[in-house]
């Protein structure tokens, strides 16, 4: 369990770890990356994070503040950005930071605001349960920035939950159900017009795991599950007890970290990781409830994050 | 075996199989999409293809052409547009035919030309030998665009291999090699500046099954497989050995389709599925060879197919 909010300390546990596990001299001629079995190891957490806090301008200037940043994201999976401006364009200028961000059907950047005629339920004043964004494309984003331009006046909190932390609870707890979640393929969908109009259909495992048989990616958004569950009969009550049986990991108090986002605050975390949801809110129409978000991907990410170590330590 | 290069009798089988495959009347309240398992079949081919060829006009002006472009670069993996502007800008509009293409860090869109100082093999005048693109990233482009905009006076014909067609002939005729190379991972890298600076690490199998063990996707490309071969020494021959073998069948003459662009020619191709080469060139300092190139995904290709498969047949 990792219950850190200090940044510096992430990145001192990082430089070691990374040191005492290196192999021998490397051969090759060239700057070599760190190999996967040595990138920083994921901190599995409940609802006693303290959310990794860094100031949103020293990671656009300061290669270790961004370095340190791009650790914790990947090792605890969300990290807080503070001190951005209260307008629309910081989620782009932390894209920049990166590399480019991942252009979508809800197109470059999307507003989150309770909209009239929405095409999504992001875009209402409602709740949102825990879910991970976009699972109707076959290669959901890895990453999600969301900035608060304007926050409500009641309501609007966040939630967020280690979707990972909870599937392996639901492992040990339920392996039938956990079994069920990482074979059976499930239909998800989304229709509608934004950047341009679309139409999408996939077909995913709840819980995607590796061939090792570790959890690597969450799928799960009710919001866009299809209404149509093709599945053969026999299936159709395992999956449904069995997705029961995650969402009521998820959602329990112990696993859920609940924070208040105010004007300037900017939030990144992994979307193959980490369920958010955010409770609903009265909506003022004087004065929106406003994020910005836009959507990243991990081998951008970790591109950035390859050339910020190799800047900072010098690591060839 | 599908020889074809009429694009209309595509869409006539397409049809008639949408049709007869149908299930009973669907009672879901919303336009539903046509099931996966109802999707076209995919064609294996050798190098008796006549490549599917239509007017780059008519598929951005008329829907039917647009649907049986979509449907034939789905089932035959490859689709030839002939009657483009000798400019650059048209991969840019195809994209936006579909939705939007795929940024990556070589760009938006990006210019295949001998370049002094190249940060890519492709930007020379020398042979490609059979690949598909960017396995250095873990989601590789699912298609790509290439426009050609001069054509060189000697040399620089174009090759291209359906690699699911050599695969299950590898199946066939060396299965140890195929269950090797479908089973280990290996990295690829690419390193160097363009769109912005990068250091991308990837770990692929060469061959991707999905969970019945179908083939679902090709990732092979010497020049960006890594140096370093990440494999317990017992694995080392073994896997030399079977993309030894892989790479025989792709290369058997009977498996290669071999064609010339000419200024104004833009082939459509499943980068998941197609390898592709080129051969060498004479390059002229006063007239570049010059291809214009883009990427896009599979899944806002398949939302555009599935819109216009509703707009032109009224299937709801």
């Amino acid at each position: 369990m990792f219950m850190q909010n200090e940044i510096s300390s992430v990145i001192v546990y990082e430089r070691h770890s990374v040191t005492s596990r290196r192999p021998g001299p490397v051969s090759r001629g060239r700057l070599s990356d760190i190999p996967s079995p040595l990138l920083p190891e994921r901190y599995y957490w409940d609802s006693k994070l303290r959310i990794p806090t860094a100031d949103y301008q020293e990671v656009l200037e300061d290669d270790k503040a961004a370095l340190a940043w791009l650790l914790a994201l990947r090792r605890v999976g969300i990290v807080y950005l503070k001190g951005a401006p209260a307008q629309q364009g910081q989620v782009s200028r932390l894209a920049k930071r990166i590399g480019y961000l991942r252009l979508t059907f809800y197109g470059h950047t999307w507003q989150v605001q309770d909209k009239p005629m929405a095409n999504n339920v992001a875009y209402t004043s409602g709740k949102l349960s825990q879910h991970t964004d976009y699972p109707a494309l076959h290669f959901a984003p890895g990453v999600q920035f969301l900035h608060c331009i304007n926050q409500a006046v009641e309501g609007g909190e966040s939630e967020v939950v280690d979707g990972f932390h909870a599937a392996e609870q639901l492992q040990r707890e339920d392996p039938e159900a956990f079994s069920t979640l990482s074979s059976l393929h499930v239909d998800f969908t989304d229709t509608g017009t934004d950047y341009c109009d679309f139409m999408l259909q996939s077909k995913k495992c709840i819980i995607d795991v590796d061939a090792e048989g570790r959890v690597a990616r969450i799928n799960y958004n009710n919001a866009t599950r299809d209404s149509v569950l093709d599945l053969p009969l026999h299936q159709v009550q395992p999956f449904y007890r069995a997705l029961r049986s995650y969402v009521d990991v998820m959602n329990r108090p112990e696993n859920v970290v609940t924070y208040r986002m105010e004007p300037g605050d900017l939030v990144t975390f992994d979307n193959w990781r980490l369920l958010h949801g955010r409770r609903s809110y009265v909506s003022n129409p004087g004065r929106l409830r406003h994020l910005e978000g836009a959507y990243l991907d991990w081998d951008e990410v970790m591109s950035r994050l390859r050339i910020l170590r190799r800047k900072v330590h010098g690591d060839a």
